[in-house]
């Protein structure tokens, strides 16, 4: 037997580092993980309690495949509570992830060979998931002298779709209102489908993301439960679609997925109980933040994108290395510290950037402020 | 915006059985449920035990890909415990449920336009997912004559692929380890890739079903623990790869799904302790299984194909009509029953027969029966 030739999607470079930090603590060692994307603490007690209460007495068979009509209420409702906006519950559609709203949302509006715009730097999966489905994934540079911030001008001809993020991961940059609204008009100029990957919203620490939903109707948004709920191994995210295209999504739902997992829909009904705690976590957030804005420059790490939400510091590294890879190991080995290598989010010039998450606790973060500021001094020194 | 050509997939005609079914209840009427392929039970006890114990405790954030370690060897050891193959548990992918996996292993199989067979009658999301990833189901007719039993005359020349199920659905037949071997043995012969459904495994009633993996190590083999574990809506299942293969689902899974929900990989390792209970629910399909068979045809039901195993009894009805969704919905209003017509599963000849599940409670199948003989001598007398 042989593997297809969509198959062959690139491994993740943030595995071999993982990979490296998991060998040093089955030697022994104590390694802070500033390289992984999730959060540190577990889903609201609310969730777990939602899913204690249904387990004796509720089966958790098949849901319908938009998902339990409570949750779709829930959702849209949190529209109205963080933006003002108006959602008919009927537009939302809980998918297993956002994982499964990309795969949704791809299959859904485009056809095979079909060029879809991703941000570089950007999140790795949207490109494999292209390939996967033989689609054209089109790297559209952002740059560090506009902060990272896309805008028409830099948006290829000739896009059948764009899928966009803000706020950004690897950078933590948000595209202001008006800068959002330029960029869906010039897609919908174009013709492009316009795909707003709005993971991130919740987690701000000056003003808050606008949502595709505030602007125009015509777009798909994607969001889950994973990060502002600290969700992620549970697979349980939404996306919302244009009216007309619901019953062609809920069609795709019914054969790829029957229905996003039952348990973690009950239990994601209950996160939305949870906000407070959630907002507790953000509060976290805000202080490893200022930690990192405050430590990172003193350690060398002097060029820093905008880090306006989510929870990463994406640093230039080129006036240290070439070689992102090589630095992220120098960093594991001497300062016991995991960080992720450039190349994962940009394959063109990743060899010369370091993501830092700081999503774990804040103990953590000081640690390793503390364990990278004395690795960083003795290799200047060198 | 416009969705795309791939996502045109076929509505399922069993959803309008059900909304019927549902403004029925609505309004009232007591409605037996013989349209649906899922257990009435819950999973077992065990499972629900382990993911009560694990939610005080663990923060359920992303698992490695390729699912728990722990998870993987015990799924392993079924294959020891269930057909004496010894099996390499790092050959085992958990997955999103076997939705999941035939999105994985589709994608890691086969490129844009490869034709892949998928049996007539069969499960109608096979058809569904395949054209959404732009690839071409080919009908491969089974016949009544051969009690539905796939073999290689029947296959067409230069399949790319084929997905095959047995005990398969909707007629619950296996085809036994020759027959297996012979089918397995032409797809080798012509280089078309064997993918192998084994979700009803475990629910036999004369001899169990072979599995692939006792014949050869070059075929993907796919199975969940939706049916004899009862877990439909905790999307839970697995998938068993060539070796050369693992690494290249991995990076699939890793950027398409991220992990399998963590909290139902829990509860499936608990389920691993629950085979005792999952026996005892076979023992009452066992007794439903009984009942149909001796019911059914003085109903008029006279034509079956051979129910060896899952829970379904698919009925030739073309002595009673040429219409089978009209006469799904007769039956429905008239005596209060949903069943399958067969047009999902075999688009060409489905016209004509129906599929009855038989995975409801003992006590819904007699109701069910009775109804069912009632409604049906009133027919023909009509």
């Amino acid at each position: 037997m042989k593997t297809s030739r969509r198959s062959a999607v690139d491994p993740f470079i943030v595995m071999d580092v993982a990979q490296a930090a998991a060998r040093a603590e089955a030697a022994g060692r104590q390694i802070v993980h500033m390289e992984i994307g999730q959060p540190g603490t577990p889903a609201p007690d609310t969730a777990h309690a939602a899913l204690a209460a249904a387990l004796p007495t509720r089966s958790l068979g098949y849901t319908v495949a938009l998902g339990l009509p409570e949750l779709r209420a829930g959702i849209a409702r949190l529209y109205d509570d963080w933006y003002g906006v108006d959602l008919d519950p009927e537009r939302v559609i809980v998918t297993a992830g956002s994982s499964g709203a990309f795969l949704l949302a791809f299959t859904a509006l485009f056809d095979t060979g079909a060029r879809v715009g991703v941000s570089e730097p950007g999140y790795p999966s949207y490109r494999q998931i292209l390939k996967a489905l033989d689609l054209l994934p089109v790297g559209v540079p952002t740059h560090a002298e506009a902060g990272h911030r896309m805008a028409p001008g830099d948006l290829p001809a000739g896009l059948d779709g764009l899928i966009f993020a803000s706020p950004a991961n690897p950078t933590g940059t948000i595209l202001d209102r008006a800068g959002l609204s330029a960029l869906i008009d010039a897609c919908d100029a174009q013709g492009t489908a316009f795909i707003s990957d709005e993971i991130y919203h919740g987690l701000h620490f000056e003003g808050r993301a606008t949502s595709a939903l505030e602007l125009t109707d015509e777009v798909y948004v994607i969001n889950s439960f994973s990060k502002y709920f600290c969700m992620t191994g549970w697979r349980i995210g939404w996306m919302v679609v244009p009216q007309d295209h619901v019953r062609s999504v809920e069609r795709l739902a019914q054969n790829m997925f029957i229905c996003a997992p039952h348990a973690a829909q009950v239990a994601a009904l209950g996160a939305l109980q949870g906000r407070a705690q959630a907002e507790g976590y953000r509060a976290a957030y805000a202080e490893n933040r200022r930690l990192l804005l405050d430590g990172l420059p003193r350690a060398g790490f002097t060029r820093l994108a905008p880090p306006d939400g989510a929870f990463y510091i994406y640093a230039d590294v080129a006036h240290l290395t070439d070689d992102s890879r090589a630095l992220a190991a120098e960093i594991l080995d001497g300062a016991g510290v995991a960080v992720t290598p450039g190349l994962d989010f940009d394959p063109v010039r990743g060899h010369r950037t370091l993501r830092f998450s700081y999503a774990a606790s804040t103990a953590d973060i000081r640690e390793g402020l503390t364990r990278i500021a004395a690795f960083m001094a003795a290799r200047a020194a060198g």
